[in-house]
């Protein structure tokens, strides 16, 4: 049923009327401390500067219930085909763990087959480590590149930059992550001129074995190892799909597996992710990551919003995008560890929502997902907060935060430490954004209006289970939100045209004159 | 006056009524190959996907006319004060060359001054590179790294890993070059851990010299300098204002000097990026890019749209976002040298455009800057391209492309060059989203509306003159936005609310209960 057919719908609608501005001037300390949900791994979700009262709140709750949001989560859990398009069922939560009943497909136990693909990396990874596995001269791996696209490059390239400085400080860095992405030949030639080829493994990531991009990179990589006198077969591993044409391929030095069950922004807790990130980190690492997300799985099956943050915070976004009429969200981690983390989400929540169909095929006629852009505080501060406090539109933000930094140097300047500056910052845009600030006289270009909403995920410190736990809860808040909107938050039509007519214009026979007239604009010989 | 206080504004009203989804079935070769304008350095302005018509076309050039842009971008060239909120003339197109007549202020020439700043730079960086000017111990410098934020941290990062392939393809990388800006310890600790330190020259950039996150950082810095036995006052250098604390300070090596009339997100041509860019390229690479911002400037002077990208630009902005009502805008790079460039142009677009109050400090009555995001292609095209074909909102594009790579390795992959697949991708997705693609039958999943405009900036390489025409072009588009809407493009009020809450957390009397609950839910003590 579409959203706008629910009793919920009408519900929201009714109270949103004369609701543009929220008025936060009852935002006080009891609000604030009553205003929060605990997540998983010491995470909690503090909503307290979001745009909601008792009623917004009880007709939300109302709207989960309606809509069955938990058995439809419970569903994707059983392995029903929730990718209805594609006819896939949508698994990436058993490579975590059993949260539900066994998912069997074509006979198989899915959980067991995800959980042998770990042992499998596991096995590898301390071969590597141990130096049993060298490259081709015999010398030990030193570092790991990731050749992959989309989800099998920014969810892993954002929780391998969010666990270096932990890693680091806590003795468990093992090798140095590098990635190459861009079919951009500039791309892979930069990050290939710092590496010691010799001591270099590669790790090629494309379920399909067919990706433009990433087998583009590969024989650039490839070209490069063999003018270096190495022996490709001994310098790369392939992560991909069973039935694909790198599966099971002696040109690579071993293969580890998915299906067509996880999405590509949904693997970073397959073995899309577990390679680099348990080569870098150690297998231990990677577990500690996956049981954090386990258990943030397991709370979102909680049918209590006030229990369940995935849950609240998606229907927040959806009272804030269908009803207070907001185009985007932005993501603001208080964490340089997280410098990468909003490039994830941004494909998690857009490519996921992004839809003007429902799951049967049929235009909507309410919004679906938002923008979601962000950058770490407080270097967003210094850039486009300047819009977010005094621009036109109203953009709700969500911030991060943990108290303690990741590595061990801090000092003390002017009475603080750059960590207690970073959470005074954070503490104060909050309020900042909510209250705002009046003037006196006619002249407002320092007025802040305020009724600026946020919500807040805080913890004490960013470590593998509350990254898994963070990761877990933006990919359940998304899926939930799906839900909501009645559409497929699984499939990706939306990159098909591109690739269909790249292949026209490589082949010269476009049948488009502007499409060839483009071409020649851009020098395409 | 305000926008809608025009006689264009009404005029555009009218037209865009019926317009909000612009049929490109009209784009063909003849489109493609008129709807152009020639830019500096060899760039040109492809808008024949922008949602445009001769009559369209011809209203935007009366709004211009009426509004007399170009006579206030004359206005800033002379040195009128155009920052009228804090009473301050706008130079920096003054730091690339005499566009108009000589500034003179309290007896100055401001040109002058700019240039000689200029020439201390050159000379100090040609002390470095021959080694007569060396760390503490007498090793010379092979690093330099920018301490700043913002302004003094976006923009010259940016550029300086544009520049990156091109300088080392060419010969003229000189030094590495590494940034710390976020006052989270884990940022400078993180780039710290990374450095020969005794062969590391620090940039400290603070205009006022009281920067919060830079003087914590500096701090930092100096204290990692002190344990490893180096003397700071040998291995730092600052560009800040005549009048700052850091000025002719024993504390540096030595200072570079910009004035209050360089605002931050437009000082990438002054002293903030000179020493850094130069440092690491040479001074006659910097040279080069400010030759290409300076031919941009210049051409930014032409009344006629049909002559002005940047004019052009502007204003197609403005119909897009005032009568078409699109909330955003994507910076769609295709290349990977300009990853972070869409960062410097969020910046520079939301902090000098996000304003909801005209230069009296009355509200206007329509909408101003965008939201503005992005990420290079293709990488995009596997994230939240997503959305962009097939999501609910309309968001214009900005793609930016061109026909070289800079670094030499490519490889023919199927027939092709990397770089080939590349612009390929780029033209394919222009006439995708221009385009869409039908269905037939009921179910329109795989359908794709079309009618998403986008514009196309494209020549033959990056490299520092194109790279200052680039920049120029942006800082000009948005200048112009901001005479449009009759607001001030170049104070940053929305920055300081957040700045005295800090304080007041950090002396511990917030005097606001909910300030202190969120302190205290982030553990601060």
């Amino acid at each position: 049923m579409d959203f706008d057919q629910t009793k919920a719908y009408e519900t929201l609608r009714t109270l949103s009327v004369g609701r543009e501005s929220f008025d936060f001037s009852e935002l006080d300390a009891k609000r604030v401390e009553s205003f929060t949900v605990t997540m998983a791994a010491g995470l909690c979700y503090s909503y307290a500067a979001a745009p909601v009262d008792e009623a917004v709140l009880a007709a939300l709750q109302d709207s989960a219930d309606e809509q069955q949001l938990i058995n439809k989560y419970r569903a994707v859990l059983c392995g029903q085909i929730m990718n209805t398009g594609e006819n896939r069922k949508v698994l990436h939560h058993l490579t975590r763990g059993q949260v539900a009943e066994p998912v069997i497909h074509n006979g198989r136990d899915q959980r067991a087959f995800y959980l042998s693909q770990q042992e499998r990396i596991a096995a590898f990874v301390k071969s590597v480590h141990n130096g049993t596995i060298c490259g081709s001269t015999g010398k030990p791996f030193t570092t790991a590149v990731q050749i992959g696209i989309g989800g099998s490059d920014l969810g892993p390239r954002a929780l391998y930059l969010a666990l270096e400085g932990w890693a680091t400080t806590v003795g468990r860095k093992r090798m140095n992550g590098y990635f190459i992405s861009n079919v951009d030949p500039d791309d892979g030639t930069q990050v290939l001129s710092a590496l010691p080829l010799e001591q270099t493994l590669f790790i090629l990531v494309s379920k399909s074995g067919t990706t433009q991009e990433t087998l583009a990179n590969e024989l650039l990589v490839k070209s490069s190892l063999q003018r270096a006198g190495l022996d490709p077969a001994k310098h790369v591993v392939a992560v991909t799909s069973e039935t694909s044409p790198l599966a099971n391929n002696k040109a690579y030095l071993d293969s580890f597996y998915i299906d067509d069950f996880i999405g590509g922004r949904y693997s970073s807790t397959s073995s899309v992710g577990a390679v680099i990130l348990s080569l870098a980190y150690g297998s231990m690492t990677f577990t500690e990551l996956l049981a954090g997300a386990h258990e943030a799985d397991r709370l979102a099956l909680e049918p209590s919003i006030q229990k369940n943050a995935a849950l609240l915070d998606a229907l927040i976004g959806v009272w804030e995008r269908n009803f207070l009429n907001y185009a985007a969200t932005a993501i603001l981690p208080y964490s340089q560890a997280l410098s990468r983390f909003p490039a994830h989400l941004q494909q998690l929540d857009m490519e996921s929502n992004g839809k003007r169909v429902n799951k049967d095929g049929h235009l909507v006629s309410y919004k679906t997902g938002p923008i979601v852009f962000g950058e770490p505080g407080t270097n967003g501060q210094h850039s486009f907060y300047q819009l977010l406090h005094q621009g036109t539109d109203i953009v709700p933000l969500q911030f991060i935060g943990f108290s303690k930094n990741q590595r061990g140097d801090d000092i003390m300047v002017e009475d603080s430490t750059n960590q207690t500056k970073l959470l005074a910052n954070l503490a104060a845009q909050i309020v900042a954004f909510a209250k705002g600030q009046p003037v006196s006289g006619a002249n407002r270009t320092k007025e802040f209006p305020g009724a600026r909403p946020s919500t807040l995920i805080y913890g004490k410190t960013l470590n593998p289970a509350s990254l898994g736990a963070l990761l877990s809860h933006f990919e359940n808040k998304v899926m939930f939100q799906g839900f909501v909107w009645n559409i497929n938050s699984f499939d990706q039509e939306g990159v098909q045209l591109g690739k269909i007519l790249t292949k026209k214009v490589l082949s010269g026979q476009s049948g488009d004159t502007a499409l060839d007239a483009y071409s020649k604009l851009l020098g395409i010989e």
